[in-house]
């Protein structure tokens, strides 16, 4: 089976997310990385496009030049990876898919929700393939939960808390720090800081899940920085359209937790704990049982989650290969299997909606705001 | 040292609360138990007592007869424990403080705001101790946290995240089974059901590790098993008079947690979690640096730590002896060396304000409410 | 329920075990403490044991003079505590037998199998209790595990792996502390250090929770610090009569161990784990299938494991109420409710024919050499 | 930098490990994955090799029709992965490495010490790179170990203990399977069954990161499942040449444990463990302080450690991506970067030593047994 072809915008020489990609694309050899605009600095860019191993004539000093050869080309993209500054986001995913090609777009997708209802009727109207990155949906064990939430396995859901929160910012020293500053900076970052840079993960998750989308939410924000424009920290409850309660605490001065992205699913009939630090383990507890551990390659698993899965039991999979996981369904929706639990477009701007909603309801002595898009409302 | 004197009322012998009391009074032997109404069937609660080895004349029918015989004693008693039912424990910590007696008081202290500003005045004004059970608020790395937050360790508070949540109500075929349904009933139970039963732990324990209090909440309320009146989940973001960020989850219906009393305390130089499922360790992390492992028992803990433990480092503590930390901490105070740790009155009414503030806020779209009582306003 | 009355030999005030056994006879209100001889300096022991509240006529200056006291009241006491110096228990429980004591000897029992023999016969030729504080094997999850085994549970057993280890002798800069020293000193620890410490605390465990007896061994001593004559580390491979293959590592160099006593069974369909620091649950894995969490206090425990709970679910136990469980076991027994469980003199000999055993392995090549008494050799 | 060209035999449809050498060649986009001989059915290797992207003239039927038409070609194979059934291993890494090709070979290298030295042997004479699977050891935390070891962070080295031992052979009438029976008939396994197969995984862990080799060895050996010819569960004590202690256990019938590996090392100033199913955190203990969690990505890694690593701290990296270190590791070699931590033929040779003297040891009384291969004897 021939490879696809893939390329990648932005993810340049110092840029960890696209180590990610890179690896992720690669890693079970079903794309060949063989185009790329990396550096907003073209001369850098095309140089380290060609150490990577891309030819020349296709290690490009910008997306435009990029998008200008590629969409010609008989062996055009199979795959475009848009791993830029946020505010780039929708513009470049915008071209790319005007101009035919599929697109994987790093999160948040856009910047406003207009923006992302947009870019979901343009995927629509061309028929082209629009995937965010919520890598998180593609870890085995949360398939796993996934797939026994579908089956009814635990019930009606009445329940889940979430929580994604580090520790990364909590050094006030930090506010001169450009890798920090920018974050909770308006100009820079939009109407959100941590919420919209990792609450959105755990918004997705719990929406993935449990198989429904969020409703309506109240949120908390709070700058425990001083100078900080945006919240470092966030709390949102919500509803999802069938009625479980959501939970979901952020935070970015958890000083201690490394990376700790938590989800609890509470249905009538169990419960289930997984833990992004440790990926491998599903906890799960039926009714008036016992707490059980599910691992990841033991026997009888959902398909899903028996898929996405390399290695045998107990030999762990990390944060690469659920990105890696992304490049698997994608591969298969690019060749005609549409994968559905693929985060789309349409999660992208759901996504933005809920960050609206909660900046509004923050403002707005807590108050219970509508999340979902126009576009999605009943 | 001659042992104090110590009478329970409530505690028979069905009752598990009953049994820790006792353990906790009598495991360092600090006191004697001498005398009790220990049901409200007069009959059962003096066998049970005079088989627990009181002496037939202090084992009484009901607690008036108590009071009435013990107020004239002159081996009178020098504590009294009150584990009666919730709607009870004004009117009896009421009666014994203003006979003279010092009280342990079951949580909740009251029912109502009122109430508890009441025996707030009352211990005042005799001059006795009314302690109220916030007990794990005795775990040796309890106190360690929040001599660590005293003495600057871990800088400004700027978070404290805390949660308290089990799943022994998350079956809805017990909507009939009278163990459970009452905690559900406003009837028995009051304006508020989980958050009243187990937050106000979690609420006591974040003002207490924090060395500061409540000022202001907003709430979110669900009773996630419809039949339910009062809710069974609850989400209360909070602020404490100096500014700190509060959150607080707690819920019954979380299949799979036991009995997760979980707290996450972050400062602007380092961050604490705690976890009451396995007390005994204390998980610190100061800024810039790796997480450690503080033990119960270390050489070097702050003196409050290192007082109420028993057994070496590594031989695990539980809850009774959290309990009988209580008692030893009582039996201090009673001799005349007050314990600043000690639970008091104020923090009861403190409760109970939020408690009705929660319900208030929850109802009113999540409007952050004023949490303090009407007497410590300022 | 009248109280038993109890009394103790050391355990003064600089003692940890003490402590731990005055908090263990009296936590559960069942021994009434009131009499001791509790330091080797009269006068401070005599002291000590008043301001434990024991009456000056029964706070004794020597065991000797508690001894001649004691065996003519007619308020005798019900169970004496030996918790003196290794190398004086031999003695001191030996007498209090032959005066128709029943007592409860701190490990090892004796220093020599011999010694351990004639304690065994007289405790039987005088019809009284002899206990040995194994006290670990009174935690209610390890007699789970035990009632597992006997109930078939885990089918025949086939591997019984156990170690305890900890670094609190890792500093080589201790060769002169007193404290330590003695330890890896002949003349004061006898034949074995690290091993009849701690090893025989999880070699008994091994058997205890097979429910069979320890047949052969072969062992391998070091001592890591090149000062010590006696081992630091030990590994002791072992068989049970029923063909159980065993496993034991102990060690005392394990820097950043603390207390760590781990006990996993396996057996035809099933295995256990179990692990001291977080003795309130049991991991069980089924043949086949996953692995789950028995906790302390759930519903369908072994009656073993419910009798000797206190708390509910979740509510952790520590050591000092596995201590008081063996009192609790000891009151049955006293009141002539034998408890098979109990740990006897039969206990404490194994333990010492088994330390003799692995010592003349250890200098014989590893051999496999017999760990029986002679006694009870067949 | 253009790819390494990279080819494999053995690794076919059903095999796992080759899956796992596949993706740990091309994840990072080092290796071109040009040829293979991948099924011992010649034309089932062929188009599983032409499925997975290869050009059907290097698409092999067999190991030696694709050595004939490597060698020969201009393009030829920068690295060989022999991943073929064990007894093989010998003649067919043998006969590339003599082709002048590097080779990495799955463990065990060879199914004798002879075999193992002349392996040794013939890489040294021919000049290319030997190397041998031991994957484990190329995880970013188990460098860190050997790195901290060398950096002499835990002063000289007391003990290692380490256990690599599963269940998944532990149901007795797995008797006929033919995917378990084998690894326990001698006929088809060699001298030994559990320590060959994953006990010298441990064995090599344990050298490589005290940086020392084993010198001698006692061994008790057992089949727990009667119908065993060779060992289920092995416990090997050992020493290395500079007097470390070591202790091994592994065992196939320990039912509910998965995968576990875990390593510890104690040296007189700290204390080291590491789990394999959890590998992303090393924990360690100074002398007299607390135990610190040393997480892989955190500032101030050794070299190694750092970097082997591809994705931020908390983002967990798993079993796959250690054998892409592998992979890393040798594309540097062959490039003429010396890795020194890249297990080699020598390493092959020495753990087969160790089985043959463990075999010895356990039939022999568990007599102490030198370990090392005759060509290292000095």
């Amino acid at each position: 089976m021939a490879k696809l072809n893939w390329g990648m915008i932005g993810g340049g020489e110092r840029s960890q997310i696209g180590h990610a990609h890179r690896l992720g694309a690669q890693a079970d050899g079903l794309f060949d990385f063989v185009a790329g605009a990396l550096d907003h600095r073209p001369e850098a860019g095309r140089k380290y496009a060609r150490k990577l191993g891309i030819n020349a004539s296709r290690a490009y000093g910008d997306w435009k030049e990029m998008l200008a050869c590629e969409k010609d080309r008989t062996d055009r993209l199979d795959l475009v990876t848009v791993a830029t500054p946020n505010s780039t986001h929708f513009e470049i995913t915008k071209a790319f898919l005007e101009a035919g090609f599929n697109v994987l777009c790093e999160k948040p997708m856009t910047m406003t929700v207009e923006e992302g209802e947009e870019i979901t009727r343009i995927a629509k109207q061309y028929g082209k393939i629009c995937s965010v990155n919520y890598c998180y949906s593609a870890y085995p064990m949360v398939r796993q939960a996934r797939a026994m939430v579908r089956a009814k396995e635990l019930g009606k859901i009445r329940l889940v808390v979430t929580n994604f929160s580090h520790g990364h910012h909590g050094n006030a020293a930090d506010a001169d720090n450009p890798r920090v500053r920018w974050r909770y900076d308006p100009e820079m970052a939009g109407v959100s800081g941590q919420f919209a840079d990792c609450g959105i993960h755990a918004l997705h998750m719990a929406s993935f899940v449990c198989d429904d989308q969020i409703k309506n939410l109240s949120a908390d924000f709070a700058s425990t920085i001083a100078s900080r424009q945006l919240e470092d920290d966030a709390m949102v409850n919500f509803r999802l359209t069938k009625g479980t309660v959501g939970r979901l605490w952020t935070s970015s001065v958890a000083i201690g937790r490394q990376h700790g992205f938590e989800l609890q699913i509470f249905g009538e009939i169990g419960g289930l704990r997984w833990f992004s630090e440790h990926p491998n383990q599903l906890i799960y507890t039926p009714l008036g049982g016992r707490t059980q551990i599910i691992e990841k390659g033991e026997n009888g698993l959902h398909t899903e989650a028996e898929r996405l899965s390399r290695a045998a039991i107990a030999h762990p999979e990390g944060f690469p290969l659920a990105v890696a996981n992304m490049y698997c369904d994608l591969a298969d929706a690019i060749r005609g299997k549409p994968r559905d639990a693929l985060p789309l477009a349409e999660d992208g701007v759901r996504s933005m909606a809920a960050v609206y909603a909660a900046v509004y309801s923050a403002k707005n002595n807590g108050a219970w705001t509508e999340a979902r898009p126009p576009m999605f409302r009943t």
